[in-house]
């Protein structure tokens, strides 16, 4: 089973606090990006597999989303996503993405935004994606950049040349990493780019769009402290199509 | 015009120099995992863009290719290639890739290796093998990896705790890098992993597969200095289908 770091009480507290979970889908500066890489969602029947408090889930039925299912490890995230919605085509349900199954052929589109990278083995969860979808289905999700995770050390480097630069490291080197994020020891896999990508080649996704996210220049100046997203991805979008 | 420096005296001979250059394929250590990606090469019409010495054109008639064309911007190279074959199904000739034009459904496999991070307009280059191509045809390519390329000081550094790693910097920050090798202001055009791969589906290739190279541990254990590669990929290997 997947490590469950949202339940542990100092972490909730902590990303109930991040600009994304007060603010929800507006708070995250990489959303437009994922949107205009949406497919439109009208009568569509989605699966959000990391859902935490329900902000996507929420958002869909108002683009004509016929249902959406939304999954998660954490009881303290579903119970908060559950308590801000009557609506009778959202759906929420425990689930370790590690060991996830989907009904066959039941979606037109699964999403996931900042979930896999917590997940060790990502072959069987895409098998277990693409299964769960209709032919033609949709796919699009974010996890944290290889570049941003590979170094056993990630973090600014001050050089003596008085350059600010990101270290890389121990990149083809895949498997867990452990850092601290909010609480101490986060378990995360690295995989290389090229990996995530052909574990989907491989189940027979086509992919159609691969973003490493970086802001706007409107961005940029509304939000100064997002320039440091220039000189290394932070996230990488996927769009892919069954 | 690309930047000629093939025909600069000191880079073609230090170029001439390299392993790769002297032993062939086989002095390239990314060579076993290019020939795992190619498709069967019998009876294929093959181009092969920034041919060099004509290695690999060689290699390919052996593989039963049905003909060769090898293109290059160096006339020293040309030269070279032309001096070492009689085959009359390998053609060489001058060509620009920044400029190339393909007559239309021609080839039957493109392939390049390590030339595309020169060339500055990739999009143009892109549609222009698709032209080129049959349906169903291959395209298999090596670029410097833009791990390897983002920084404006690219190389290793040793960091306060003793550690080695490499600098990422400027990564969302595409176009000219100069450096120094083999011959001083070396210009290379840096693109993000994602803006290849978007420049390939938006021309309707299909991705097949992606390999940010690194060596085997029995390479490594046959030659120690590949270890390194393990830290920061160098290279970049691309297979799609037109």
């Amino acid at each position: 089973m997947a490590q469950n770091i949202y339940d542990q009480p100092d972490f909730f507290e902590g990303y109930s606090g991040l600009a994304r979970s007060v603010k929800g889908l507006d708070g995250a500066p990489e959303w437009p990006a994922i949107r205009a890489m949406l497919p439109a969602l009208d009568g569509r029947r989605i699966v959000d597999l990391g859902c935490g408090f329900g902000w996507f889930a929420r958002w869909a039925r108002t683009q004509g989303a016929a249902s959406v299912l939304g999954l998660d490890l954490s009881e303290n995230m579903l119970a908060r996503a559950r308590s801000e919605t009557t609506d009778p085509a959202v759906h929420y349900a425990i689930a370790d993405l590690e060991t996830l199954e989907l009904p066959p052929a039941a979606f037109d589109l699964a999403y996931s935004s900042l979930a896999f990278h917590y997940v060790e083995d990502f072959d069987r969860l895409v098998r277990a994606i693409y299964g769960g979808l209709v032919p033609g289905a949709h796919f699009v999700f974010t996890i944290e950049h290889p570049i941003y995770m590979a170094s056993t050390r990630p973090g600014w480097l001050a050089t003596e040349d008085g350059r600010r630069t990101w270290p890389v490291d121990h990149y083809a080197i895949e498997g867990e990493r452990r850092t601290d994020w909010l609480t101490k020891r986060v378990v995360k896999y690295h995989r290389m780019l090229g990996t995530t990508l052909n574990s989907l080649i491989d189940a027979k996704f086509a992919i159609r769009h691969v973003e490493e996210w970086s802001p706007t220049a409107e961005q940029i100046a509304g939000q100064t402290e997002l320039k440091e997203e220039l000189e290394r991805p932070m996230m990488v979008l996927i769009a892919v199509r069954r």
